[in-house]
């Protein structure tokens, strides 16, 4: 879908998503308030809440829409897959890819984990423990000589801490390219993981360039 | 250096400290008021001017005190170690043992890193960066026949990833004890950092019971 499928109000709703994810992002979505999101979009607060009832509204449609596209677009690459050791190499791949071309809203998803209520809270819950089981699948059927020494549970949040640590330290725009940074963090937890199971596919992961934002109406991401 | 070492206004000043990282961690730094950290301490506003002049020095003595006491015990415990799978192992058990038991503490650091300006922010990058080449450090040193397949700045930052995750998920009083998750984690980084480098010895770090808290006013936390 290009930036002319989307209607001019799905347009302006993705801006204003995207602006307030920056904001939560630079100084957290607490001390953030609709009037910095007015001052940073040149939306009037009127106008603010014609797209969204509060704040929280914001913050939901911004995680929601993350965990959506990461997750929709991962099972879109897994169809035909049968291979455990591609897929978790898919796997690892599509959210750096995600992460990297959408830093400001992984971050959010990230810090402001908690700060949903009620619905909305259980909603963005509901998708990231789908998005933790799908990933605890993979890694419990790729299996080596050695299986069995680390603990799942203890395996799958270690692989979603180093691949999430990123925001912390890595440049989307520097020398280390995306693809190199999801080889280089495969290898490591894999052979990790399931020593000997990384072979000669496991480096051959070939991807067509794509729109990796979040957002439909931003064309054409790095990734 | 227990309690009872301590004068009174430095027992004073940890608990409000300990109060205030306890906040921070719950609601960030940015939408905690003085007043709310002297409703939950139970110290006035002009009683709590009198151990700071404002909210940022609190966050800078957490997180000064959270990354001195880290590299103080590390640097105490490398001392005459001269295997860097040994100084590995203890270094990451180490960090796991100090944040399971400084949980609000340590997501204070990882979340309000950029929260501190000038001096302060500059004083607590430098012991950050002093313990990140410390990491970066031991891992140089750390060889195995297969070397050189990992980028050495990717695997320090996915070590620190794993490791500081645990926020997200972990729970120091459940089944799973620290010096488990310290095992699970050092054989999961080690065999992907240096496949072949897990030997016995690895597995045989002994601990003594220690506080591990990072305020000297706490006595024997669970470590």
């Amino acid at each position: 879908m290009s930036a002319n499928d989307l209607s001019r109000y799905d347009q302006k709703l993705e801006f204003i998503l995207r602006s307030a994810a920056q904001i939560f992002a630079d100084k957290s979505y607490h001390s953030t308030s609709m009037r910095d999101i007015s001052r940073a979009t040149n939306v009037s607060l009127a106008g603010l809440y014609h797209y969204c009832k509060r704040k929280e509204e914001l913050l939901f449609l911004i995680q929601d829409n993350c965990f959506g596209r990461v997750l929709e677009r991962l099972e879109e690459r897994l169809v035909d897959v049968n291979d455990p050791v591609v897929k978790l190499q898919i796997f690892i791949e599509n959210h750096l890819s995600f992460f990297a071309a959408n830093m400001a809203e992984m971050k959010v998803l990230s810090h402001e984990a908690e700060s949903l209520q009620g619905d909305l809270h259980a909603h963005v819950s509901g998708k990231k423990d789908k998005y933790t089981k799908l990933a605890t699948n993979i890694l419990q059927n790729v299996h080596s000589p050695e299986d069995g020494k680390v603990n799942l549970t203890v395996a799958t949040y270690a692989l979603f801490g180093m691949m999430n640590w990123i925001y912390n330290w890595y440049d989307p725009k520097g020398q280390l390219k995306v693809s190199d940074l999801a080889q280089n963090l495969t290898q490591l937890f894999l052979e990790g993981f399931a020593p000997g199971s990384v072979n000669e596919t496991t480096n051959k992961l070939r991807r067509q360039p794509e729109n990796l934002s979040i957002w439909r109406g931003v064309e054409r991401s790095r990734g």
